[in-house]
């Protein structure tokens, strides 16, 4: 057991990095989500606790005062781990919807659609540019563990060959997407990019009209549950 | 207009008590929002722009540290409203599924739901006890305008005679709510109370199984959709 209590120790600035760059190590938060990780066959680089949180003795633990800098108090109850960040995932391979989100950037909703995919049997999340980070603890707090088993791709350009791609907009026809599209989500000011829309076919939600638009992860609830069903 | 740069200043500890108490007074932020509260018929106690921002005569001008110290940056665009709090509506007196949240906790849920009862014509939104306010700024963001039309009504007990009760379970049916019915969405941990599960029936959404409930918003998002269409 190592005790911390220095913001220039090693550690601290890894985890810190970690949090707020999520690039080549991501931080998990919580006992049960960290539990759920390495059960999934992830290897922590270094479980993390607070100062008087019980442990066992291979843990480092951190004073209160660093915990806090790294940790989100009542998501992490004094645990969280370090891991390598998962490579981009094959996310076309599995049979199920594609979920491409185009410009989603808040880290909630992006967590959020994570878990409706789980939710909903998708092969996997594909982030376009413009996309909030999957693996931000925000994102991952979000996905409530399903970021352990969604595959996840962040991408520079849509190529789905042999998929037919659907994009949500609010004047599209109110059909279900088939199980085999490529969904794709766009931010709620600006939509999908013009390509996409050039290339796809827009589907819709059916409203009163008294909004403008539905939440984007609102928006992934209603049309992933009826891929599904 | 009047220019203001003091902490002491009466003006700026009305509005910041409204953005932290929502309690006789609430805020709106940004030009557009505040237009459409106007139109909407609310009254304006006052207006008040950052230091710069574009504006006519009679509006109350916030250094940009107080105007930071009461906004939300990307919302606000330099413009904020203080309005009177609306009154507790009746929320069962329109046709329209009452959706009634039950220690939903999240501000950012509460106003996603705020928003999904305009889009799919419920009659309401209630809130039992533990809930977020809806006049917190939180969730008048999330709720993206809708604030303005949706009846709320913040009460201690759920009474709604003649009208069928049903609340979110994901064992329960997976079936449609009825127009008329109340919708009962409890927090993502405890679900709903003792009482409304003895006496309203349980509704399910079918999922995959791999994650162990929705988020609160997205199951209302499919619920209230079905019930809607």
């Amino acid at each position: 057991m190592k005790s911390i209590a220095s913001r220039q120790n090693p550690w601290f600035k890894r985890v810190h990095d970690a949090v707020r760059e999520h690039a080549e190590e991501i931080v998990i938060e919580g006992p049960k989500a960290v539990g759920d990780a390495i059960a999934a066959g992830w290897t922590p680089i270094a479980v993390i606790r607070a100062q008087g949180a019980e442990g066992g003795g291979k843990e480092i633990v951190f004073s209160d005062e660093l915990f806090r800098a790294v940790s989100d108090t009542r998501t992490s109850q004094g645990v969280l781990a370090l891991f390598r960040r998962p490579q981009n995932a094959d996310v076309f391979a599995k049979n199920g919807i594609v979920v491409a989100l185009d410009g989603v950037q808040d880290p909630g909703n992006v967590g959020t659609i994570v878990r409706l995919a789980a939710a909903f049997d998708a092969a996997g999340v594909v982030l376009l540019p413009g996309c909030a980070d999957a693996y931000s603890p925000k994102a991952i707090r979000a996905s409530a563990g399903a970021i352990l088993s969604v595959p996840i791709a962040a991408v520079s350009h849509l190529d789905a060959p042999g998929r037919p791609l659907f994009y949500a907009d609010s004047h599209g026809e109110t059909i279900a997407p088939p199980k085999n599209a490529v969904l794709v989500l766009g931010s709620e000011g600006s939509g999908v990019s013009e390509e996409i829309r050039r290339h796809g076919r827009a589907i819709g939600i059916a409203t009163s009209g008294r909004v403008e638009s539905l939440n984007v992860a609102a928006a992934a609830a209603i049309l992933l549950w009826q891929a599904f069903r």
